[in-house]
């Protein structure tokens, strides 16, 4: 066992025995808790600003581009915003101990499905420092222990901010070991947390489809692969093409680096002639650059020809595949063959083709006569989410709270036997 | 490719085409369809025991146990209660379409979130034929596709039960390819299943720790561990005796080789006086072999010494591990070390004690004055079972028809954007 292995495993058996302690609390205890944290985080803000400046600087030198340092960049504006976001999850409801089902047997006995903390989570992610906060907050909140694993770049800045979190948690009933950063900047750690089978319960990559092939094939512990996402926008021969040409500019340009951004456009032939211009051309107003097919060009010649590999990509630009179909069905294995599954809309007035569209795709959304950026665990009205999870098996879609639990069955009985 | 990856990726591509077609199907469809299967195993009966007899006859020929061939045998009664059990699957309730939660947005839009099926799942099982009908109808009827691998010494009667469902299946509007073997007897074939990942959605092993294990291990697809049980009964000081051994004698005994029976025994030294003279006794009067530790032995002398290896040990026979423990939480540690998370059960009059142990104990299924044998699909007023699922993603405890589904949001508006 190399030293970085024998670290990993050492803050992950200190986070199985915390999420043993930290699973009985009550709801108050984990507030009290969260809300310690969120005041730390206000009160050392100019620590974090200066351990974030050193990240920044390091970036710099790297050359690496601007809008990832405006990812990495805490002012005390946003840290803020993160103590805000904390107070938020605070305000949201504990989903441990809610009786999911529950009922007396025809021989007495009682039983009641509970929810219960997943026990240990691993967060793999890149960028962003608030995920320190966010993730570490979502997991106490819902009983968990969590290991945070952060982007190299942001080394410092996690650093601090996971020491102000113990620190806050030291004076409170959660375990300080509830929230433990994994050591070592190496990709070495990163593998050793995802063999740590028996001590970690999940783990979940936020980031990009890389990272989360990675641990998919990799990790002997079970993952929830979140936010891929190849959004489809579907404008079937019956749209209104007011609200279509709404919804396209939407789901692509109000906000295009994110998961439920559109990426291919499916035009249904019947109305490619009313609609293909129109639509090209305000794309392009809004700055889009679009890659066609050959019908798709015969209405605009400067579109760029689109490729197999356009299909299958998430840009998280402002660029947009777009292709005609002949037909509803067309349209369907077209997202069947490229489609994440995370989110597809179908515009359309016909009753009919919303219903057979809403049947045919099997994705964690689909939007009827609505922007794809809607697929959103605060759009849904669930509160904070951890991610929008593309996979079928535990959760589907954005994942807040209950989602952090699964359930145990508890059976009361007065010396029941079969 | 080897040729055997070929056919199993063939097999698996044909069963991924056939779940879409499976999955938008009503429940008249998939109910049809299951009767029409009842009724082939029925009419083919003959055909299925001379199937069979070549099985039986192989595995005499390879000298195997008594017992493995008795669960091995099908016979007319046997076959009539398989199809009776299709029957019973026919008058469960369709878990697809269920809406999970539904509300409408402040900004009106309408979310629905819906149950669908999974898509493909792969079941690899030992030993008894009717894991294939039984599995193979659940499946249908929620809607998913199954590529079955059942054990190579069941190789001629699960061929045969295959091909009635298929060619029962012909006459019905659910697509015969939703119900297929995995072709080849070898451990390749099972290999090449656990690696078609975006083929199939979810493997279900059933049968022994080891199978479980390697499919845990190996499988790239997600696996849902099920059935391996290593249960405890606990009898706490403040037990009322009389309950205490009725409920130790049949968590044991009443049925030694099935996964939610009892394994080892933990009783609080308060009592141990009082107590195991007399457990001790009657569960030697009803064939059961005592490994205990130092304490226990103290009453018996004949009582086996407990090893380290007790305590871990599924025996799924007449052997019992027992110790004595100085409290609760101790009784709560050594569950915590060696449990398999199955089924635990404490025994006592204490409201404290029990609210304790429920609140510790990270199993499954936690039993407050009941037998361990009450954790089954059936028991719970649920139906049949897929099986036991002992991990805490996506389904914990019995599984049935509902935990063999997913979910996707519906979202409905009027040209809604952000």
């Amino acid at each position: 066992m190399t030293d970085i292995e024998r670290d990993v495993r050492k803050v992950a058996e200190r986070a199985r025995d915390a999420a043993a302690d930290l699973a009985p609390l009550s709801r108050d205890a984990k507030d009290e808790a969260l809300t310690a944290v969120a005041d730390a985080l206000r009160e050392r803000t100019e620590e974090i600003v200066a351990a974030n400046a050193k990240d920044v600087a390091q970036a710099r030198e790297n050359g690496i581009s601007e809008a990832m340092i405006d990812r990495l960049t805490l002012t005390p504006a946003r840290i803020t915003a993160i103590a805000d976001a904390v107070h938020e999850i605070v305000e949201l409801p504990d989903p441990v101990g809610e009786v999911v089902r529950g009922k007396t047997l025809p021989n007495g006995l009682e039983l009641r499905q509970i929810r219960v903390p997943l026990g240990v989570i691993g967060i793999i992610y890149e960028g962003r420092p608030n995920v320190t906060v966010d993730a570490a907050a979502l997991c106490l909140k819902s009983g968990n222990a969590v290991l945070l694993r952060g982007s190299s770049s942001a080394y410092s800045s996690n650093t601090v901010l996971t020491d102000v979190i113990r620190q806050a948690l030291a004076s409170t009933r959660v375990p300080v070991d509830a929230v433990q950063m994994v050591p070592g900047k190496s990709r070495e750690s990163v593998k050793h947390l995802m063999r740590a089978r028996g001590l970690v319960d999940v783990l979940i990559p936020r980031g990009g489809a890389s990272l989360i092939q990675t641990v998919v094939n990799e990790s002997t512990i079970p993952v929830i692969e979140t936010g891929t996402g190849n959004c489809h926008v579907y404008v079937d021969e019956a749209a209104d093409l007011d609200q279509a040409l709404k919804i396209v500019l939407n789901s692509k340009t109000q906000r295009c680096s994110v998961c439920n951004a559109s990426e291919t456009l499916l035009v249904h032939a019947g109305i490619a002639d009313a609609f293909l211009p129109r639509a090209l051309a305000e794309l392009r107003e809004a700055g889009v650059t679009i890659h066609g097919d050959e019908r798709v060009r015969s209405y605009d010649s400067s579109v760029v020809p689109a490729t197999e590999e356009d299909w299958a990509t998430e840009y998280l630009s402002l660029d947009l595949a777009v292709r005609v179909v002949d037909s509803l069905d067309e349209a369907v294995a077209h997202i069947r063959a490229y489609s994440s599954a995370h989110t597809e809309a179908i515009i359309t007035d016909s009753q009919a083709a919303a219903r057979r569209f809403v049947s045919l795709v099997d994705s964690a959304a689909v939007m009827v006569n609505a922007s794809t950026r809607f697929t959103d665990g605060g759009e849904f009205g669930f509160g904070a989410e951890i991610g929008i999870s593309t996979q079928k098996l535990h959760a589907r879609g954005p994942m807040g709270l209950p989602e952090l639990t699964t359930t145990k069955y508890v059976v009361t009985g007065e010396g029941h036997v079969r």
